[in-house]
C-alpha cells in the first residue's frame, strides 16, 4: 500500500506563519538587496538612492466584489495600495507594472473603466505605468500590481525606540464601515428587498472602501520638517496587526489609548447604527491606508502641532506586551484580528 | 428605456492589441523611467546603471495543467520564464517577488514543493527572492512573479538593422512537443485507457516543457566576446510572433531559411509519430525561452564559430516584408501564430 502524503492545512499557519515557513530558506546571493521579504516593500541599492519594490495580488471574490465596486474604483484602488506600501517605506512610488488575468465576461469597455481609474491614479501620484501581463482566465479577475519607488532614507518596521510617539494619520475604522454598509446593501439586493439603502450623509465611509487614498502630502511634510519616523507601515490589515507587526520587528513593547485613537464622526454614528463595537472597527477594520509610525519623544511638541497627525501612545519595552488603555482605564492586550483571507 | 451600454468582445483585439490599446494613453512622468511598456522588461535608470523589471501571470488551466506538472517544476518554471525576460534585455536577474493565490485545496506541504522549485532556480540563477503576496484563492492556483535585473546595456527589440544577422539559440520545437506528449497522456489516462505511454528516449521533450532553462550562458558568453546584440528578446510565444516583434518594432523585414532552424532529432521524431508539421511546431510551438538577436553582418564568423548559436537569416528592407524561404526554395510569409490565450 501506498503511503499517504502528509497534508496540512493552510489555515493551521495563517498568511503570515505561511510566508515565513516558506521563505525562511532563501539567502540572500546579492549585495544590492538590502531588504528582502518582511516589510511594506523590498529595499535595493542602486549606488547611493535605494529602489523600493511592492507588490499586491487581488483576487475577485477575495479582495473585492463587482457587484458594488465600480471598475474605475477598482483600477485606482489597485493602484493608491501599492503606492501606500511604498510611501510607508519613506519613499516616492515612480513606476508600477499591471497583470491582469480576465475571464470571458469582461468586454474591452470594461477594462477602458479599470484604466481609467489606474490613468488616474498614475496622474495625481506621478506614477508611470511601465509594463504588465495580460491573460484570458477561467473565473473571475486577478489583478496583480508592482509597485517601484524610489528613497534616500528608507524607514523600516524594526526601528522604533522604547519611549518613542506613536503616531497615525488621519482616522481609522471608516473604510471598514463603508463595506459593511456595501455589504448589507447587497443582501437586502440579493433577497429581492425593495430598498435604496440612504446613503446620504454616508459618502465619506463609501469613499474611504472604494476610493481611497495614500498618504503622499504626509510622507513629504515629515520630510520639510526634517522628521523622519523611526519604524513606519501603512495601515492595510488594521492598527492593532500593523502595531503587533511594529513591536515584534523592533522586539518591544506598546501602550496606546483608546481615547486618542482618530475616528470619524460618520464612523462612530455608523457603527452605534448598526450596534457594533467603534474601538474594534478602529483597530482591526483595515483598508484605511493611513500610515502608523513611530518618532522620537523630543519630537512631541513639532508633531502634535502638524494637522492630521495623531499621537496615540508610545514605545514600551517588550517586557510590557502590547496594550491599549481604554476610556475606563482598564488594559486590554492587542490582537490581531485584522484581515487575513488564509486564517480558518 | 435604459440604452445598453457598448460591449466589445476582447477577443476581437487579442492580448496585444488589447495591451496597446489599453496603455496608449499612459505618458511617462519620471526622467527614471527609460523604456516602459513593449520589450521584454522594462528599463528605469539609476545613475549610471539600468534596472530592469519585467513581470508574469500564470494561471491554472491558462497556462498549467497540474494533472502532469509537478509543482516543484511550475516553482521552477514561473521563476526561470521571468528570468529569460531579463536575460533578453541583456540583463543579468537580481530580485525577484512571488505572489500566489491558492486555493483549499492545497496543503503546506504542496506549497513547500513549489517554493523548492522556486529555491533551485533562485540558487542555480543567483536571484534573492525578495517579497510577495499570499492570499486565499476562490478558484485555482495563481502565480504572479517581478523580476528585477541590471545592465550596462541594454538591447531592445527596435534596433535590428538592414542586413544583420538573425540569430538563435539552442533548437526550437521541443517544449510544444513535450507538452503535445503530456496532453495525449492525459486525454488517454481521462478516458480510463490502460496506458503507461513509453516516455523513454523522449526525456528531452518533456523537460523542455516541465523545466526549461534560461540562457544565461548564452549573455555571459556574449558578453565575454565583446558581442552586443542590435536586438534580441526570447523565444516565449514561438520564432514567429517574435521574429515580427522584433521586425514590426524596427521597421525592418526579414529572410529566414528554413534549413537553418535548429531542430533537436527528438522533436523530429515526435513531429513525424504526430504527424504533425516540424517546420510548424518549431515556427510557432512557443515556450522555448531561447534567445532570438539580431547582430551585425561582420559578426558573421565570430557568431558562426560559437556553439549553440544558429545563424537562420538576416533582416531587410521593410518594404520586402517578412518571410521563411523553405527547403524547396519557395518564400512564405511569416504569420504570428503562436500562444495568444486572448484570441479566439
Amino acid at each position: 500500500m501506498m503511503e499517504q502524503p502528509k497534508r496540512t492545512d493552510i489555515s493551521t499557519l495563517g498568511e503570515f506563519g505561511l510566508i515565513k515557513h516558506l521563505t525562511s530558506d532563501f539567502p540572500i546571493q546579492n549585495t544590492s538587496t538590502l531588504k528582502g521579504i518582511g516589510d511594506d516593500a523590498a529595499v535595493l541599492a542602486c549606488n547611493d538612492k535605494k529602489i523600493l519594490v511592492t507588490t499586491d495580488l487581488l483576487l475577485e471574490g477575495i479582495h473585492f466584489d463587482l457587484t458594488y465596486v465600480p471598475l474605475k474604483h477598482l483600477g485606482y484602488k489597485s493602484a493608491v495600495v501599492n503606492f501606500s506600501d511604498v510611501y510607508a517605506m519613506n519613499g516616492q512610488p515612480k513606476q508600477m507594472t499591471i497583470s491582469l488575468g480576465i475571464s470571458k465576461r469582461f468586454s474591452i469597455e470594461d477594462l477602458e473603466e479599470f484604466y481609467s481609474g489606474i490613468r488616474l491614479a498614475c496622474e495625481i501620484y506621478g506614477v508611470d505605468l511601465i509594463g504588465g501581463d495580460t491573460s484570458a482566465s477561467m473565473t473571475g479577475l486577478t489583478i496583480s500590481v508592482t509597485c517601484i519607488g524610489e528613497t534616500d532614507t528608507p524607514v523600516y518596521r524594526n526601528g522604533a525606540k522604547e519611549n518613542d510617539l506613536i503616531c497615525v494619520t488621519g482616522d481609522l475604522g471608516a473604510a471598514y464601515m463603508g463595506l459593511q454598509l456595501l455589504e448589507r446593501e447587497k443582501k437586502l439586493f440579493d433577497a429581492g428587498e425593495q430598498t435604496q439603502q440612504e446613503f446620504s450623509g454616508k459618502e465619506y465611509l463609501l469613499e474611504r472602501q472604494l476610493k481611497p487614498e495614500a498618504r503622499k502630502d504626509i510622507i513629504e511634510e515629515l520630510k520639510k520638517r526634517n522628521i523622519t519616523p523611526t519604524s513606519m507601515m501603512d495601515v492595510s490589515d488594521g492598527l492593532s496587526s500593523e502595531l503587533l507587526h511594529i513591536c515584534t520587528q523592533s522586539e518591544k513593547g506598546c501602550r496606546i489609548y483608546e481615547e486618542k485613537i482618530p475616528i470619524d464622526y460618520q464612523t462612530a454614528v455608523q457603527a452605534e447604527q448598526f450596534n457594533m463595537s467603534l474601538i474594534t472597527a478602529a483597530l482591526n477594520g483595515g483598508e484605511d491606508y493611513e500610515l502608523l509610525f513611530t518618532a522620537p519623544l523630543g519630537l512631541h511638541d513639532q508633531i502634535e502641532a502638524l494637522p492630521g497627525i495623531r499621537i496615540i501612545g508610545h514605545i514600551t519595552d517588550a517586557s510590557l506586551g502590547c496594550a491599549l488603555i481604554t476610556r475606563a482605564g482598564n488594559e486590554l492586550s492587542l490582537q490581531a484580528q485584522g484581515w487575513n483571507s488564509l486564517k480558518k
